[in-house]
């Protein structure tokens, strides 16, 4: 295994899978369990370099199949690779394009070869295969780059969802056998749907190809939380202990609280920045709704307990920033909803070390109105 | 005069009416020359306090028509006024009201009692008078209030422009017997279109009521700028020695320079933050439109002398952030350009107090592609 990518695992929690991992890269050690908010084309929308930094965040997401379409590879690799170029100099992930595929462009069709496809901004025809997704990655640079998946919604027929688990773990050979740069690491991805069989399948077989990492894929794409609970819960013991395991595009508060417990180390998630624009604040107790009448003259910041620029202000002023339209509003928000999950992490890191996982996990699930779901 | 708002000169140019000043607030002392940003409605679009004190931003405005409507100067009183409820701890300006009743709501119609007019958001019919703008403003709780004046464009005859400025010195004088806070300074405003006559008129009569300083307004409003520093050359001789003089709502670079040659203490203008939220970078070279194709690869920054977080990027990451309608490029280069004119008023204080404005001024403004204007 590369050792520009050692995982030491500091810290097991006697009672669930939680555990407390530091993941090496090139640009710095990642303590985990992590939070990567998403630069989706090289900017944590309306963030600033020194603002990220402020939140805690320690790693960051990149999307391939944006930055190869704007401004291009080409251009990001000219110009010093990604982290020069975004000015971020932490940790990167780079995520195959596959999703993406999925959600936004107009998909053609998925073949042997690759995703046959058309851009979402101009209709143009373009066909991304494993070794083009490495190959793009590997020019944006990135710490970790994900291999080319094979991602369909759920709920779907077996028959599909095996054949894009095994057509996922094909490419992810193809994708291990492109791979060439030393300073990145490849993760592979585990498909099969909510099937016990299939996810274990895939994670024994991904660990027989070798990754400096596992992800989870095609979940949290239209399946109620428990079932993603339980299906982390017997595919997890299928994935290599000794490696970071990321549940990929997930989620809210609970959904990490209760996949910490599962054993996942990294997320990702779009939630605390897009909800942040629509005027919707995390916190302990559960979300706040910025726009809502009730805060016309709340002195009170949304967090008494919070650091960042949102909560040095009070939620009077945050809800005038939304109904007057300001850019201000959504900026301000982003940063608290991506402060508090880092805090969550955080916060969780402790538990998991000191011992009190257990309570903890009760306590903050409470906050959101949920009991600890146990499958 | 309210001895909370001292103003010392600190130096004057020997070959041109150029002065540096200081003038003090009970949030602090601006340096003068000064540039004011615009925080319309409480938040200067996109950026948050601690970016913009890094900017060098030493006062800000606020428009008392915006913040009248919303979120309410009641409401921004409560909250402890402006200063508390936006963040923004240095010296505040609010202007009238009079200028966007002229430039943004549907006007009815301005009789002696004050102006009649609808609310560009829900059209609600509304009347400003002086003793109006006074009780918002004293509500806000800014450091600097401006009287309500009368706005008229440019050209118009001059029975209209004698008629506005007449009315705008009744007015003054009702708003100079409204005001009722000491730690509140209040400016009048001179007015009269490009008349000598009128304007020093004008200037006579507000220095007799006495004000804390004086602001010359009714320029910048569609005549060549030519016509402006001709005016204010021959305005500046009427007013006040031993007071600030705020030219307001101007203007270029090239505004900045040759209004300060003729006097000027300060300025406001949304030319920063807009034509930065239009892609438009200021120089010294002159501008850059950073929408650009030429700038797709270009690595270096807009300007390797600027300390401004869009200056540790390159141009061809703040282009993209344009081409791919980024947030970010918005807000990056709004603050690049507040920094740009608060570095030109740093270098002009320092040029006057050096002895060097001359070559300063001619330097700048070759630079810009100008000659100095000498009327």
């Amino acid at each position: 295994m590369n050792p520009n990518f050692n995982f030491d695992i500091l810290a097991v929690d006697a009672n669930s899978r939680a555990r407390r991992g530091a993941f090496h890269t090139p640009h710095g050690i990642v303590q985990t369990p992590a939070f990567m908010p998403i630069g989706t084309v090289g900017s944590v929308k309306g963030i600033e370099i020194s603002q990220l930094e402020a939140t805690g965040s320690q790693m960051i997401l990149g999307n391939t199949y944006h930055l190869s379409l704007r401004p291009g590879e080409d251009v990001v690799a000219k110009l010093g690779g990604l982290h020069q170029f975004c000015g971020w100099n932490g940790p990167i992930l780079t995520d195959s394009g596959g999703f993406q595929i999925f959600s936004l462009a107009k998909l053609l069709k998925i073949k042997e070869e690759g995703a046959y496809f058309r851009s979402h901004i101009d209709g143009r025809a373009l066909t991304l295969t494993p070794e083009r997704s490495v190959e793009i990655q590997e020019a944006l640079g990135s710490d970790v780059a994900m291999v080319l998946d094979h991602v369909v919604g759920l709920p779907n027929p077996d028959k599909v969802i095996r054949d894009a688990f095994e057509r996922t773990i094909r490419w992810a050979k193809r994708c291990r056998d492109a791979h060439t740069r030393e300073d990145q690491a490849q993760f592979g991805i585990v498909q099969g749907g909510l099937s016990r069989e299939m996810r274990v399948e895939s994670a024994q077989k991904l660990a027989e190809i070798g990754f400096e990492g596992y992800a989870i894929g095609g979940l949290s794409v239209g399946e109620p939380p428990e079932d993603m609970y339980r299906t982390i819960e017997f595919t997890e013991p299928a994935m290599p202990t000794d490696r970071p395991r990321y549940l990929m595009g997930v989620g809210t508060p609970r959904d990490l609280i209760e996949c910490i417990h599962r054993g996942v180390d990294l997320f990702d998630c779009v939630m605390p920045t897009r909800n942040g624009r629509n005027a919707f604040a995390f916190t302990d107790n559960g979300p706040m709704r910025m726009r809502n009448a009730q805060y016309i003259e709340d002195p009170r910041p949304i967090d008494e307990t919070c650091p960042c620029p949102a909560c040095k202000r009070s939620r009077a002023y945050i809800r005038h920033l939304f109904a007057a339209d300001e850019m201000l509003g959504p900026i301000l928000l982003s940063i608290h909803n991506i402060t508090y999950y880092q805090r969550l992490v955080s916060r969780a890191r402790d538990a998991i070390v000191n011992g009190t996982w257990k309570e903890f996990r009760k306590e903050r699930l409470a906050g959101w109105g949920f009991e600890p779901f146990n499958s």
